[in-house]
């Protein structure tokens, strides 16, 4: 499971002050706790704070700095994403694009050249899909485009857009059903990755209805996840999860071997 | 989700030892325990401690004495069946028999004729299936058995046979491709059980990952299982399970509604 750490974001206000403190210290340290949990990404995600590519760039020389994580670029402007890709010193990943020809076409000869990732995301500009078919067929339209960019398909990681089951209850059937086709449009298949805590907004068993989603949807093929990587009770959900799967090989000690 | 109750097992000393001195009380005890958790079925399970079908009967007895769930008949002996299948006094389950022509030919008489329902596991004679075509291959003999017998398919439940992950770890997704099929057989569709414990034989880690395998073979239409109902957590898991699948309508109190 390819593990994305969630928590350099501007949402959290120890994160928000730092940026407009540019105070490294702070996001440092948030790295070096990420990365100490095993992540495999961390996301940087400025957010509202400012829309100053310089500030994004900031961001992400204070992870490097740091760790030498591969990062995942949590903005869609192109504006913003010409100035980050460059000064990654490990190949990104985009988070993200939608399914919108125009958008592929500006984003991806830059995608190519850095040899970065993309998280794409099965929807487009008239909204979130409710339906399994109509997630599949935005997939197809991103798969279509990388192939035309002839960027390997396992640099493509397509999101389901996971929906709140709080609000809307028929959508994560749909969700699980997409995702398990996702996997048999190319060779190598792309990753299905999604934006976990969604599923749980609202809810009064955040960490329970997450964990038990995040199983669902490994059974169904998801191999990588945007997530708080310190909430140790999902990451060993996970850990069980790929194990079922046998992806990793069975240890009785397994849990603490990760950690090691 | 069908909650069919373990304990009443003769594996347990205590259950034994109620067998071996008529001790109605235990058993009385232990149907109450389970039937206050909410299982929808008990399981009766003589084991090894006798071949009388009277000492089955008796079981079957004290439970129905002191709650009126539906029986499930723990034994693949039709000389036991024939004499416990009668004196249920609500249509039973009855668990389990294999793909056997002859086999199913002998109960599936009984079982038309009484209304129960049964288990049938996807092995024969030759031993347990090691891929999910094997599976799915007798999964079709026993369904074209009950088509045979008139018998409608919502009272046969399949069991696709958990393996222990320690020892046997590729089975585990040979599980799960078997189980999505399952549901394809006839409309309505059969019921798909598991006996979940098998999974986690000789681990670490035995209530996780029965917490998340049971979550990922719901994600392929499990509808049924057999377990420790007491397992709070176990059933918490299941419960989240089934409100992802759309099967119980989303309240905050989820856990505290299904125990009321």
């Amino acid at each position: 499971m390819i593990l994305i750490g969630e928590r350099i974001n501007t949402g959290f206000k120890k994160i928000k002050e730092a940026v407009l403190n540019k105070d490294g210290d702070v996001i440092k340290e948030c790295a070096r706790q990420q990365a100490d949990a095993k992540a495999d990404y961390l996301d940087v995600n400025l957010g509202a704070v400012s829309n100053k590519p310089e500030d994004l760039c900031w961001m992400i020389e204070q992870v490097q700095e740091e760790v030498d994580l591969p990062i995942s670029i949590d903005n869609n402007k192109f504006v913003m994403l010409k100035e980050a890709i460059p000064i990654c010193r490990k190949p990104p990943l985009v988070n993200s694009v939608i399914a919108d020809e125009k958008k592929l076409d500006e984003l991806l000869p830059i995608v190519a050249e850095y040899k970065a990732s993309i998280i794409g995301l099965v929807m487009d500009e008239s909204g979130s899909p409710t339906t399994a078919d109509k997630r599949i067929e935005h997939a197809g339209t991103i798969v279509a485009k990388f192939m035309e960019y002839d960027i390997p398909p396992d640099r493509l990681f397509l999101d389901p857009i996971i929906m709140p089951l709080k609000f809307m209850q028929d959508q994560s059937v749909e969700i699980l059903n997409a995702a398990s086709q996702f996997g048999l449009f190319t060779d190598p298949p792309c990753h299905i990755v999604c934006g976990l805590s969604n599923i749980s907004n609202g809810t009064t068993q955040k960490g329970l209805i997450n964990r038990i989603f995040v199983s669902m949807l490994i059974a169904h093929g998801l191999d990588a996840v945007i997530l708080n990587v310190n909430d140790t009770e999902l990451v060993n959900a996970i850990l069980t999860a790929d194990l079922i799967m046998n992806r990793t090989i069975y240890a009785d000690s397994y849990l603490e071997a990760f950690r090691r």
